[in-house]
């Protein structure tokens, strides 16, 4: 598998040993969620922000309106980071030390820019509405030039990404292992509810393929 | 309700007919997750870190190893913020344009300083532990000198706060009320499985209070 390049900004110093530099163990984490945290710096201080995206090749893709004070802001700096996680389960050692979680997360450095090819902008939010909901686009009604005029797109290049994992089980001293106390993994998973149809929507209407797909199971 | 100080910092720009700065608002969208997320800058870029937390009073507590990268960083700024965030739904509208997510978001700024005195620290392990999983920290054999010792723990007075929350249905426009397009809100939540007993626990170890306890819905 292609690796990232190591720099001291994305090498995984905390718990080196669960790093991975593989680009296909990270894409796959950004791939099964929909929310990243991105961090810009405003005034200052460092600044971390929930938002949606989506992937396509070795792009990343955020969007917001034309105002929006951490797209804006992510512009000013030649590479922006973003972060992706899951949180997987809870580590429950018979130490209170020992305690963890299991967790997906992955990190992106690179270089963002304001998306100004309309086929790339309009490919590009197709590509963020689908990784929240697969088939989606075909069946809802696709940005006019009102709306597509007034929305931001940010590519952020993949350039370096980093990735750790912890998916195992309890990590106890041996000297604990006697000691009369529960020990083990509760793991956590996202899940779909019942969808709700909007109070004014046509009965006739049934939920579309999009919404029935859904796995059972949200990724998160 | 209590409210935050509205400075350039907290004050929600994008989407601020969502920002809310009671405090009380803000502590259960904070005490009803695990992991956050904290911003530092390093070597000029700003970087978001996941890790846990917990909360006593208006102090927010982090912890890791003594050399943790984010800790020591955070530490040079002399304020930090950090960021809570609960996907709670996804937001289906008839256009593409409309499509959001029902959230809940917390963010804090506050003065960040290593917690000296032996006492408060103990507590602090103890409220981060408990924010995992409650009743955990009276079943687990707690830290001993030299763990304890290695566990750098930093304070995060709550000065400023902000919150953000979406949960309602789709706001479409009206002239696409007509279109034969499905719209909803798919609710997503998380949960725990079933606990998984470490492989060389004594099998007459049954699972304490503390796992039979934990809620059915996890936070996510």
């Amino acid at each position: 598998m292609e690796k990232s390049e190591i720099s001291t900004l994305n090498k995984v110093v905390r718990g080196a040993k669960r790093a991975l530099y593989e680009r296909e163990i990270a894409y796959d984490i950004i791939d099964s969620h929909m929310i990243c945290h991105v961090a810009y710096v405003y005034e200052g201080y460092a600044i971390s922000i929930p938002t949606g995206y989506g992937r396509s090749g070795d792009m990343l893709y955020l969007h917001g309106s034309l105002k929006n004070r951490m797209l804006l802001g992510i512009l000013e700096a030649d590479k922006v980071s973003v972060t992706i996680t899951h949180l997987d389960g809870l580590v429950l050692a018979r130490s209170v030390f020992h305690h963890s979680v299991n967790y997906r997360s992955a990190m992106v450095f690179g270089k963002p820019r304001v998306v100004e090819d309309p086929d790339e902008k309009m490919k590009a939010l197709e590509v963020i509405t689908e990784n929240f909901i697969q088939g989606r686009w075909q069946e809802a009604r696709t940005p006019n030039d009102k709306e597509f005029r007034s929305t931001l797109v940010i590519g952020v290049s993949i350039d370096q990404f980093s990735a750790k994992v912890r998916a195992e089980g309890v990590n106890d001293e041996l000297s604990d292992m006697e000691l009369d106390i529960w020990a083990g993994v509760v793991p956590i998973h996202g899940m779909y509810g019942q969808p709700i149809p909007e109070k004014d929507l046509n009965s006739a209407i049934e939920a579309p393929d999009s919404v029935r797909n859904l796995r059972k199971q949200a990724p998160l």
